[in-house]
């Protein structure tokens, strides 16, 4: 497979997880329950990390977060969940860092969005009070720009600046400019205040991808930090789905990013870990992590017994998806398993020849018998009512031969 | 907005369509039902390109699905359905062509797939058949490489070629160098057999991501064909979304690929159109085309009143869906509507000041009211149980205001 070289980061340790070019691309997310409460917020972050999440972000916005944080860590640990917790701050972290000294230890990283954190020009403002928190209580901290929340000051001086220039660029410039100015202004910040590169994680995010493209590579060449990518307020469903996963593709492609969070609107009744799907998902499909175990399938068309053919295939997905957890402590490097479903004969035997093991069901003019691939050489010939549960037994033989012991 | 710089490539009209680099990126896809079921197939032709498809292809197969064809092509063209058909051949293609003029004839399109045509050495082998007849018909003609159906007999020269070489290459490797292989000289033989390069579209789908962004960087480097786009077999659900939205991204951004397919694996209950979707979706977020007015939302977090925040981004969501077709027919331009729908302070205003209309929500500890912003600048502000029904006026007021007469 082609490789993709990353952009030399720093080691960046973050609780139990590091982050930097020398380690995977890490999946986060955050949760959407109040963080006062306790129990709603353990659950959720349980959720996330059993689909995979690596880094989970909850909101700190008041002394009741800040009370419910405390707890939910106490909680998570003594179950003996080592995830990395980060507080997202905004506006009045400072004061809450300063008044809860067990959140600032509690927490293993802290979102600090400069554009809302105050001026940063003078000693003692908000954003130097909360880096030398985190210097002091060791953590990391992720130095978060959002567009949305671009700092206004800043923003205003570039423009007018603009204006009085000989040949002015246009607003959409402005900003880029202000949004890279405002982080690397801010991480220069941090450093002066005694924070080592190596607690530091940026991030630029906007909604609109091109914009975001460009400003993630301003950044990957203008600075050598550890950089968390993410599509803002990407939006639900497929929208959600394929703009991030379009964004964060280009971007990786080229070796930039260490971190990745897809920001979906959830829709009512979709769980808050098809974030963490996603991001999974896009990292198998581009041979930068693996995860689960494939399955290879056609789309189907005029020729395949489509019915038939979505049923079987939906059910080696559900099988897979569910034999997972197991299969992956038993047998080592099983994530990397490819298996084929195919439609029919156009091109089920190839696929499932590239496949580890697939299988070519038959199409409506054919022979009522689907050939099994192992390993690119044809194997048996299934037919009759059982297919589904002989592929299956197929399957496990080929896992334990393959990857146990 | 970046531009992206499309790769140069002609004009090739396909019935009432044209691709090629000075043309959008078209949409396509293909049906599932069985062409010899022409109510079924003129049934789904008609799901799909009421979803934006732009060229919809058919299996044929036999003389069943040749005759089906036939008719399912009267009755769209008679219900003024211009939509230009392809038909996918693979095996017998040449027989039915020549058995079936009046399919040769109605066929906008046909596809070609040189790995399972028998080969094209000698004279009127089954590939120059079907070029000949396209050449007499005036069709265009898609040459359709899949590692799924590979030339077994080009594949085994390489092979062969490879043992014998002084510094062997991987396997992985001469299977790339026989699918660019594969397409290059197929396409070579078409023009030689006297198709125009304007009447030619080449593919090469594989279905693991950086093989297939390696093959089309290839083949974008080796010819100046029209190339159309597609990770075959790519699953379904998110897997299929994901990977497909990743591995077209990192194309279409370099600026290659002048007509795109998403092959998801359906399932069972899904409709057909979720192809077209995310092809749309894709295209819009690359900032290439524009299909519907956007709702830009967060994920929310723990300030946002979740279930009130995603109630009311779904619903314009909705509505906006429900609004498209009649507001396209009124308003032109209204495809690049930007709505922003925030569920707190942090990001809301900035991000509601950079769509044309936004709504920012109060969050939980947020006084209870909801600012609107207006082609970035402040406008009312939102209070009470009416909040949808008064932002949705609103709406309806910029859309004719800003895209009205």
């Amino acid at each position: 497979m082609a490789h993709i070289i990353r952009r030399k980061t720093p080691a960046v340790s973050i609780g139990s997880m590091t982050m930097g070019s020398d380690f995977p691309v890490l999946i986060q997310s955050m949760t959407d329950t109040p963080t006062a409460d306790a129990t709603a917020t353990v659950e959720q972050t349980l959720e996330l990390v059993e689909s995979g999440c690596e880094l989970v972000r909850w909101t700190i916005n008041d002394d009741a977060a800040a009370n419910g944080a405390v707890e939910a860590i106490g909680r998570l640990r003594a179950a003996g969940i080592t995830t990395p917790i980060a507080g997202d701050f905004h506006f009045n972290g400072h004061l809450l860092l300063q008044k809860h000294p067990d959140l600032a230890a509690g927490l293993d990283k802290y979102r600090i969005n400069p554009g809302n954190v105050g001026r940063m020009r003078e000693q003692d403002d908000p954003f130097s009070a909360m880096i030398k928190i985190a210097v002091d209580n060791g953590k990391a901290v992720r130095i978060g720009v959002n567009w949305g929340s671009l700092d206004r000051d800043l923003l205003a001086e570039l423009m007018d600046r603009n204006t009085a220039a000989a040949s002015p660029s246009s607003v959409r410039q402005i900003i880029m400019d202000a949004i890279v100015q405002s982080a690397l202004e801010s991480a220069r910040r941090a450093i002066e205040c005694g924070l080592p590169e190596e607690k530091l994680v940026l991030s630029a995010k906007l909604s609109v991808l091109q914009d975001m493209v460009e400003v993630y590579e301003r950044l990957a060449r203008e600075c050598d930090y550890v950089l968390h990518l993410g599509l803002t307020e990407a939006g639900s469903g497929v929208k959600g789905i394929t703009a991030s996963s379009a964004a964060l593709a280009i971007l990786l492609q080229k070796g930039i990013g260490d971190t990745i969070r897809v920001s979906l609107t959830p829709e009512p009744g979709t769980a808050r870990s098809r974030e963490v799907a996603v991001c999974q998902e896009l990292l198998q499909s581009m041979g930068l992590r693996y995860f689960i175990a494939s399955v290879t399938s056609c789309p189907g068309c005029g020729r395949t017994k489509s019915a038939y053919f979505q049923e079987l295939s939906g059910s080696i997905r559900e099988y897979v998806a569910l034999r997972m957890p197991v299969w992956r402590a038993q047998y080592k490097g099983v994530e990397q398993l490819k298996i084929a479903v195919m439609g029919c004969v156009v091109n089920g035997p190839g696929e499932s020849r590239h496949a580890d093991i697939g299988i070519s069901l038959p199409g409506r003019a054919e022979d009522p018998s689907a050939p099994v691939y192992i390993d690119g050489e044809k194997s048996v010939v299934l037919k009759g009512e059982q297919i589904k549960e002989e592929f299956i037994a197929l399957l496990e033989n080929y896992v334990v031969r393959r990857f146990g012991g």
